[in-house]
């Protein structure tokens, strides 16, 4: 299944996919490989410039791809394609191209050489900007340069990792805005 | 209303709790003040020692406090607590002792001086473990030292902030357990 169609978003809101914590698909390309990893150790840093980081585990194919190219396009799935985020994080970029084996769109972004998961909702662009704990730490800060978002549905339903094979699924969304003071929104 | 009996929780396995990205309440204590801050750009970063990653904005009265002090205490409200978790993110602990004000319970931690907040279902006694990123960034790279958590329920409600005053709240828990690798669990 594909996502609805997306449109521009701006980068410096890229917390409303993102800091909810959903796992999410990376992509990366090198050197004529591309690959996708699972990720769930991920968290926003700024707003503007708009800014994320990951903890990209070294014993990943992706990592060296992902250092080496100083890029990758963090993708949100909803929990229509949970078996595949599953799948993806249990097989290696070592042995299988994963979008061929996934059967999943690359689409190419505007920014970074990394493709665009298409069947994901939710895509963001990164260039790493900051790799000072990657040697050591395996984090890496990126800086989202581009977002693209499917314009519906509002609120897809995102899979949260919670260990042992179990996934938190998103619920309802609720407002408290009348709580907050004008310069907290 | 207080969470029930809480039993030690094994900090390799903090990551049941936070990988999902709730919005936590960070609890704080410096020279005789104490304080709490509300925070939802945080990850984990490591199983064993077990390490999480926090971006502190140096605005917050608690930043200095948790620099100063090397310590916190990562606590996880449940969503009958939202109305109090967007409260205490909007007013600031040098107006106000926000236990005090909102009638929260200070509990004494094992391994640090800050207190733990007895109406959350789990709490992380946290030590600042590297700030490499602190004076830069912002970002604070904590050990978890030990952990405290509610018995039942097994699935707390947990809050996600979207921005713009919105939350999701955690829906539904499944399992995927079967379609994962050995040693992937």
């Amino acid at each position: 299944m594909r996502t609805a169609k997306k449109v521009d978003f701006p980068v410096a809101e890229a917390r409303r996919y993102l800091e909810p914590g959903p796992t999410v698909l990376v992509s990366s390309s090198w050197r004529g490989q591309r690959n996708i990893m699972t990720l769930g150790w991920q968290t926003v840093l700024e707003f503007s410039p708009s800014r994320v980081g990951c903890m990209i585990s070294s014993g990943n194919h992706s990592f060296a791809m992902i250092r080496d190219s100083g890029e990758c396009v963090i993708n949100v799935p909803s929990s229509e394609w949970l078996d595949t985020v599953v799948d993806i994080g249990n097989c290696s970029g070592r042995e299988v191209d994963k979008f061929a084996h996934f059967g999943l769109h690359a689409e190419t972004a505007q920014c970074v050489k990394a493709p665009l998961i298409a069947e994901c909702f939710a895509n963001f662009e990164c260039r790493l900007v900051d790799d000072r704990l990657v040697a050591d730490d395996s984090f890496f800060v990126f800086e989202i340069v581009k977002a693209h978002v499917a314009e519906s549905p509002k609120h897809p339903q995102t899979v949260h990792y919670l260990g042992n094979g179990e996934f938190m699924l998103s619920g309802n969304t609720v407002s408290r805005r009348r709580r907050f003071r004008d310069d907290m929104l």
